[in-house]
């Protein structure tokens, strides 16, 4: 199975996805820009989970040792992390999980990004790999509980459509979800920002939701 | 019960939805820029369904008369249609149903609208009346069979809060539709652009989707 690292992989939503992935198999490296952070991290999915194969690393060692590599990190901080780590990125693909919302208000507001959506932006700086977007609007904390059904769908963008198809895959590979093919990532962004409309509604309700497409 | 006009009440979508108010019993009037047209649309729904409140009339005309007016034309046409119309909307609450969508290359893609949202630009064009964004991601086709069962949520976007929940209200008088708050114009962005990411999975899976938010 293909190896995935997790860049922001010790943030709760990488730990998350990392906890997934690693359960369904796939050999999970958790990147952090701090190494001890990063091996603390691992270590508390295995405390989650044990003997799942996760692992910690240096960011741009987890990415220069994966097949595949999810970006989980905040918006503000993806362009020079991407440029980083672009050299490790070549070639393979690139999963991103950015959401651009901006919180100084206090309350989540969609980001406009010039080139699009944030998997957009990635695909324009890394020319050499296959960017897709993928795994918004999941909740970190029920991600973090390995029983608990996760719901609704993982909607996929990507303009290379081998690369959305295996993120389709990985996401069926995490039990109780569904892939759904959204096609190239001109379609990003509504997915991105549903993602600041996910945050109102569960304030506003009270209540965790998520999206599902109904009809197919 | 508020009288409805639907200015571009002559198209598919806009005859969809003014079906749909008529047999709630709202009365409803047809917009169109030529009036005969207007008449033979409301003639059409009165050919669906016997007796329902339904009349013909020229967009400004049934701007006028109305309590509520939905505006259901086309992207390119909005700004016009609205600036035209600004006088006979002024305290009214207006419901934008308009998705930014192209189809220049044959597919659809979503069009940046500079203000945020079709529905942003119509407030910002009408300051005196309270814009609401909903009734996206419906199939005119289905809306014109009155015996079909409609599926999906409407979310509903607006400054207003009350302006809101009456379009949540309003969406409930259709029998099976769920109105779902989804905050200020900011976040109407998504929900128009969902409009084209449903169109694109329509065609991949050869099915008619809709959106629903669970958890809710």
């Amino acid at each position: 199975m293909p190896t995935i690292a997790i860049i922001g992989g010790s943030g709760p939503e990488g730990r998350g996805l990392g906890l997934r992935f690693a359960i369904a198999g796939h050999p999970v490296i958790l990147g952090s820009r701090d190494a001890q952070r990063a091996r603390e991290a691992a270590d508390g999915l295995l405390a989650i989970h044990a003997g799942i194969p996760v692992s910690g690393a240096m960011n741009a060692d987890a990415a220069s040792r994966a097949d595949w590599v999810v970006l989980s990190v905040p918006y503000e901080g993806l362009r020079s992390t991407v440029t980083d780590l672009a050299p490790s990125l070549a070639g393979k693909m690139v999963i991103s999980v950015v959401a651009p919302i901006n919180f100084t208000d206090g309350n989540p507001r969609p980001v406009l990004v010039p080139e699009g959506s944030a998997a957009a932006l990635t695909q324009s700086l890394l020319p050499e790999s296959k960017v897709t977007s993928a795994f918004h609007n999941l909740s970190a904390r029920e991600l973090l509980k390995p029983d608990e059904m996760l719901h609704g769908d993982i909607i996929v963008n990507g303009d290379d459509r081998d690369a959305r198809l295996a993120t389709m895959r990985l996401a069926e590979d995490v039990k109780s979800l569904r892939g759904v093919d959204g096609g190239p990532l001109a379609n990003a962004r509504c997915v991105e920002e549903f993602t600041s409309l996910l945050l109102y509604i569960n304030r506003t309700y009270k209540k965790r939701s998520t999206v599902k497409i109904l009809g197919i």
